[in-house]
């Protein structure tokens, strides 16, 4: 950390990354000391030029993460390329090698040891025997659906159930959530691409359940995540993407829940459309006492998920060594 | 930890540890090992006998404190005693000699570091020194002011300022808190009180302040609290301590804010009177992105002080050895 900066390998230079990198830039607490993308349009560029910031920063982009690293004396890597576990394995074990504490936006990585039980142990042994760290965040997995929903339940003597809402007007999102979101579809495209894969709803939703019952030391009985259901217009909607003629799709919602002693327990409702009049996030804990939590305007996203991989770097540096989630870390904060 | 029970040690059988100690009694993570307390009327009775409920628990109440941990076998203590850290310095002392981590509902205790810098140091050493931590927590300060706003910053790329307003109806509380907030007194009468010290409004919203200065890793240039001011009744409002007259006193409110680069950058606003309409616990940030939240009807302080003493416990229990606040411990959430 010289001059009190940690210094951070940027992997992967896409739209998240370039938006992590950006924000580091602005940031006293961090450096940027390398970068890496397999991207032929970025490789073997300064990463000012990549990401079009108008001057140059003297990192070079490069394709092969351990010639990064070796250049670069960092501290920790910020790493933003794919939601899945199994595809981001290998490069997560490649900055590990390298001795380097991870922070990554892959969704699955944000609790991984229900859907991918060995990859996680795996994981969790490459880490300790390299002595470093490795956890997975954003802003939802990783913050607004479990993270704060936990800490939320800490003034609480006992517990029943945790009902956690996203609430987003999708129109006030960038054009590719939209169309994740299957905004101007009609409602057979959308089982289509439901059937396809093309639409998958919201990654994270059994991530944000099993990390809740793990802060709770709770046994669930099974966790079920329903197909993502098509919200349809009811009159003309504008959107950024196409007027939305009525009956057809301007979003979708997305249901999960965990069932604990026969009872539902936990239970998360990701809403995404456009018009949708009022956004929040909300957290309401049964339990003594009730807590009714509510976000007023909720949190963005893209936002959002720079800030909390940005604000969890020194978290991840400080902890101990191995595959770690948001709970097991230092209580999560802004850092200048 | 015997039967994987975590063995506690309550220190101060009072109102609060008292309370504390029967929701120890209904929670399956802790056992108690010891009680601890000075009062003649408790000394060397059963615990069970002196919470009153019904029946006998094998543990009787200690004056001396070291003879109490000699038999306790225990893995930690609550200490509940005073809100004032250079009265409770010899309790905590005698806890950390024993080698126990200690969770303490003291006040000043939960960011101790600008009131009382020196007590701090040798509370510090001393338990490092015995490989022991120590750390305050509560509702208030310890949560609502503090741990949870700089939990609400995670997901901001900037803050610029944060404030936070507990909003309570002071008629719903036990009644020696009705009386601690003025209720029923003159205005001449309040004032007096404040002049002698009987009624001081709040304590912890200076440690609050510094508290979430240090997580944001700010420098203040000063932190102010204001005397708590009277709210006095506009027509006659029933309490369970009087029917206070038009003109009278129905509570107070205390305000405090600290300045970073001559700008108000954390204020806080503790208010509690009767015939509050609407309870809330609320956090503005403005920073980027705003955040804006609220807890609807409040947390009650009571049991959210208990909880999180309880609910601490474990966390403390984790951490490295020290004087910890709650921002160096693991994410609080509830214990089982």
């Amino acid at each position: 950390m010289a001059g009190g900066k940690i210094r951070v390998v940027v992997y992967g230079c896409g739209v998240m990354g370039g938006r992590i990198a950006r924000a580091l830039l602005d940031k006293k607490s961090f450096e940027i000391a390398g970068a890496v993308d397999v991207d032929p349009k970025l490789v073997g560029r300064d990463l000012g030029e990549a990401l079009e910031i108008g001057k140059k920063l003297g990192v070079s982009v490069e394709k092969d993460a351990a010639a990064a690293f070796s250049k670069a004396k960092a501290d920790a890597v910020v790493h933003a390329t794919s939601s899945h576990l199994k595809s981001v394995f290998p490069q997560l074990a490649s900055c590990l090698e390298a001795g380097l504490d991870v922070v990554s936006t892959c969704e699955e990585l944000s609790f991984p040891w229900k859907r991918h039980p060995d990859l996680s142990r795996d994981l969790d042994a490459l880490a300790r025997k390299c002595d470093a760290t490795v956890v997975g965040t954003g802003i939802n997995p990783g913050y607004l659906m479990d993270t704060l929903p936990a800490v939320l339940t800490a003034p609480c003597l006992r517990v029943e159930s945790v009902h956690v809402t996203r609430m987003m007007n999708s129109a006030k999102r960038r054009i590719p959530f939209q169309e994740k979101v299957g905004t101007g579809l009609t409602p057979a495209q959308f089982q289509e691409k439901i059937r396809t894969g093309a639409i998958t709803g919201h990654v994270g939703l059994q991530e944000s359940i099993h990390m809740i019952a793990a802060a709770l030391d709770w046994t669930l009985d099974d966790v079920t995540e329903f197909p993502p259901e098509a919200v349809l217009a009811d009159r003309d909607v504008q959107t950024a993407v196409a007027v939305v003629k009525p009956g057809n799709v301007i979003g979708l919602k997305s249901l999960a829940h965990g069932k604990r002693a026969g009872k539902k327990a936990i239970s998360m409702e990701f809403v995404a459309h456009a018009g949708v009049a009022e956004e929040y996030d909300e957290v309401l804990i049964k339990g003594e006492p009730d807590i009714r939590q509510r976000i007023l305007g909720g949190v963005h996203g893209d936002v959002g998920t720079v800030a909390m991989t940005i604000n969890t770097l020194p978290r991840a540096i400080a902890a101990a060594p191995g595959l770690k989630t948001m709970i097991d870390l230092a209580v999560p904060r802004a850092v200048p």
